[in-house]
Order: C-alpha cells, then sequence, then structure tokens
C-alpha cells in the first residue's frame, strides 16, 4: 500500500503542486482517482503509469483496471485456492466473475456462486461456476446454506458486492481450520463487520485485499501478458461497446446488472 | 481441528459409551473437557493422550498444557513475526507472555506489551517486553496508541486477554497492508467483534487459533523437546508450588493475577 498514491477520490489535484491539469472554458476540471482516463490524454503521477507490452489491444486490455484485476487478483494472490479445493463467490459482476476466473485459472473444482440475482447464472457458467445459490431462496442465513452444501464449509470464499451482510456470510461459510474468506467489495462508511469472535478461535481467517494485491507499476504488466499468453480470456467480461457520447447508456446498463464491461470508443 | 474431540465442557462422559469413568460413594464424578488430570491416574480417549520425553519432569512440563502451548503456539506457528519485526502482546498473564517468549524465540525487536495492570511489566520484561502501554493512562483508544508508537502500525499482535474490545483493538493497531492480528483469549457467548470492513481492505488480516495451532498428539512432544534442549524456559512460567489440598489458594493467586502457573503437588 503505497502512502503518497494511496486511492483518494477527494483530492481531485496533482500532489506535487495541488493543482489540476485540466480545463474548460478557463474553469478548472478535477483529477478523477489519479488517473482521469476519461480522455485520449491526460496527466498523472508517474507511479499511477504502468508499461504495458506495445502489441496489446488496448480495446481489450483496458478492462484490466480496478475491478477486473482486483477481482483476479483476490483470488490468485490473497485467497490461492488448492487445486481441487472449493471456492464460494459472493457477488457476480464483474469483479466478482474476474475472481471466479481467478479459482478456475488456480484450479477449484467447485466453484459456487452466490448472488440474489438468478439470471446471473448463466453467464457464470462461462467462468467456471459449477453452483448457484440465490440467498433469496432460502429462509436461513446463507452461510448456513453454503455450510451444509460443502459438509462443513468451503476452503475459499471471495465477496465482490460491498454489502456488509454478504462480507459476515463469505466470512462465516469457511471451512474451521483452514478456510479462508476475502473481502474485495467497498463497503459503506458507516458499516460495522459483526460476527462472533469465536469464529476466528476455529481458525476462520479473515483477510481482504485491494487491487487485488497487485502492485500496479509491477504487476499490470504481467496481467496483460496473461491476456497476451491466451491464459486469461478478457473478451469474454466485454458486453457491450458504446461511443462516448452514450456513457449515459452504459451506465443504464451497469445499473440493471445487464453489462459487464462496457468499452468507451472515442468519437473520431 | 478434530470433529470427534473437540472440546467439550458440557460433556462430562467418555465418547464411546456416554459414561463416567470416575466415582464416589456411588457417586459419578463427571470428565473434565477430555483429560480429568487433577488425580494420579485417569482414563481418557487415546486421542487426547500424547507421548513425551519420559527424561522430562513432568513438575515442570505440565505447564505445557492449554494456556502456555497455546500462547507459544499463537506466535510461533499463526502470527509468525519475521527477525527485526514489532509485536504487540495483549494481555500480560501466563498465556500472553508465552505468546511473548514466542516472539522472542522468532526474533521480534520490538515486543510491545499491553496490560491495565501496571504491575505486570516487570514480569514481562523476563520474556522480552521492550514497551508497555496501559490502556488506562490514554484517553483514546489504544490502537491509536500503538499505531503512533509504530509509526503505522505494528507487523503482529496477539490478542491473549478473552476481551471483546482488546480483540477490536490488536486487529484494528496492526499496519496496514501486512499486519495480521491473532485472536487467542476465549470471547464470552454474547461477544460481537466489530470493525469497518475498510481495515480488511487495507490489507490488516484477522486469524485466531485454538491451542496455537498445535497438533496436541504429534507435536505437544516436541514443544517438551524445547525445553529438554533448553530452548524453552518453562521454569519461568511457574510462580507458586502447592499441595493439592490448598487448590484454593491457587485460584485466590491467579484472580489477584499475583500468580502466573501454580503446580500442585500430589499429598504423600
Amino acid at each position: 500500500m503505497c502512502d503518497l498514491l494511496r486511492i483518494n477520490v477527494d483530492r481531485g489535484v496533482m500532489i506535487g503542486d495541488g493543482k489540476s491539469r485540466f480545463s474548460i472554458n478557463g474553469q478548472p476540471i478535477f483529477h478523477f482517482v489519479g488517473t482521469s482516463t476519461f480522455s485520449e490524454y491526460t496527466v498523472i503521477h508517474v507511479g499511477c503509469l504502468a508499461k504495458i507490452n506495445p502489441e496489446a489491444p488496448l480495446d481489450k486490455v483496458c478492462v484490466l483496471s480496478c475491478g477486473i484485476s482486483t477481482g483476479l487478483g483476490a483470488t490468485l494472490n490473497v485467497a490461492k485456492p488448492g487445486k481441487g479445493s472449493t471456492v464460494a463467490i459472493f457477488g457476480l459482476g464483474a469483479v466478482g466473475l474476474a475472481a471466479m476466473e481467478g479459482a478456475r485459472l488456480a484450479g477449484a473444482s467447485r466453484i459456487i456462486g452466490v448472488d440474489v440475482n438468478p439470471a446471473k447464472y448463466e453467464q457464470a457458467k462461462k467462468f467456471g461456476c459449477t453452483d448457484f445459490v440465490n440467498p433469496k431462496d432460502h429462509n436461513k442465513p446463507v452461510q448456513e446454506v453454503l455450510i451444509e452444501m460443502t459438509n462443513g464449509g468451503v476452503d475459499r470464499s471471495v465477496e465482490c458486492t460491498g454489502n456488509v451482510n454478504a462480507m459476515i456470510s463469505a466470512f462465516e461459510c469457511v471451512h474451521d481450520g483452514w478456510g479462508v474468506a476475502v473481502l474485495v467489495g467497498v463497503p459503506h462508511r458507516e458499516d460495522q463487520f459483526k460476527t462472533h469472535p469465536m469464529n476466528f478461535l476455529n481458525e476462520k481467517t479473515l483477510k481482504g485485499t485491494f487491487f487485488g494485491n497487485y502492485k500496479p507499476r509491477t504487476d499490470l504488466p504481467n496481467v496483460v501478458e496473461m491476456y497476451m499468453k491466451k491464459e486469461l480470456e478478457v473478451e469474454k467480461f466485454i458486453t457491450h461497446s458504446v461511443p462516448f457520447s452514450e456513457i449515459n447508456t452504459a451506465f443504464d446498463l451497469m445499473l440493471k446488472g445487464e453489462g459487464l464491461r462496457c468499452i468507451m470508443r472515442m468519437e473520431d
């Protein structure tokens, strides 16, 4: 975790001089979380820049940004499921499906998707989902359903919703003695994670991750290489491609849960 | 974690036939948590029996039981501080001092003892304590004091109190990015561990341990060997030795916080 460049959604300016590098009609346009990439050119701190393979198609590898690298790294770098293990993924948006892809690449043999939207199951199958659980189909906490399904709990769980109750379920559903839960979703400011401390004494481990424990400058080029070597299929994350002028269409698709990742095309 | 022999303070009988092996004047005497060792002879499940070096003096190695092995293993097997690291130990009873001994053996260079009883500091120095913090001396949460003292947080913390607020402090005082907190103390049934989930996303890890992750049958003989090789000095944990008939004196010493471990001598 870099103290200097740690994510800061409020700063909006360059660190060096506290000023913005963008303006329109004399009014400053602020920087967004250190990258400000809704433009063809940008000005960023050198620490926010990663040099990737120049052969990589930008209209594909641009999706290996925050969410998808985070999900992938959450499983590959943090949860680290063993071959043949059972993994539960909470939340089947793009981040959760990237976490699922990581579980598949790591050799997990049973991958349980958990989502309140049953329509997510079909798409999740492409990412290795073997079982689907909708918490709304059960009148007991979903962690109890998962513990029963797996005869004691899953080996690993990855939470990709940002919902604090899903975080608690993701932790409590792992097996005593060796289970590891990894939190990825960004919680609300006032959320409280609550659990009985005996769960820790029973040797369940709880971790979280920021950007999947990848260091962007040094590790992101290697994630791009995974795509170039066809180990990682980026295309299945891309559901829509729209011109920049239709950006609100992309947001609508996201809010409806119909899109995973939408490529914005710069206008000619 | 053994499903069959998992600790059960309510059972009180042998697993095989659900009966007690002890009686006095025809009345059954129940078994205590699988061992019932307040006697010269006992009857226990074979899984509760560990064969140790026959040269080991029983009036010393008997203290390598639940608490001290748990504390030692919590650091050596679970927290695993690196050489030169900073470790905070919450609670300086026998379990905490054993955890401290583990931190010293692992090569930690700064070991911060946290206890509400300032008298504990002198004894803790024998176990490698370099700094002492009394939460009552500060008008802010002790995790904030520790974060300031260590310029960002400790590398490892081990909680040995059973107090849920100490558990929360022990977790929140570890450094973002790599800090690991290990819970050892047994909580109350109605306790809730509460924290902001952002602490996990900032890459603090929370674990707990039961019996210091030692497997009693296979690992306890090796803990005894640590004593036989003089790597582990058991004597400094023994503060009193009383005959069995004065057992209540031992409990009084414990409740006053004056004793660490008291050896019961069988009457001649």
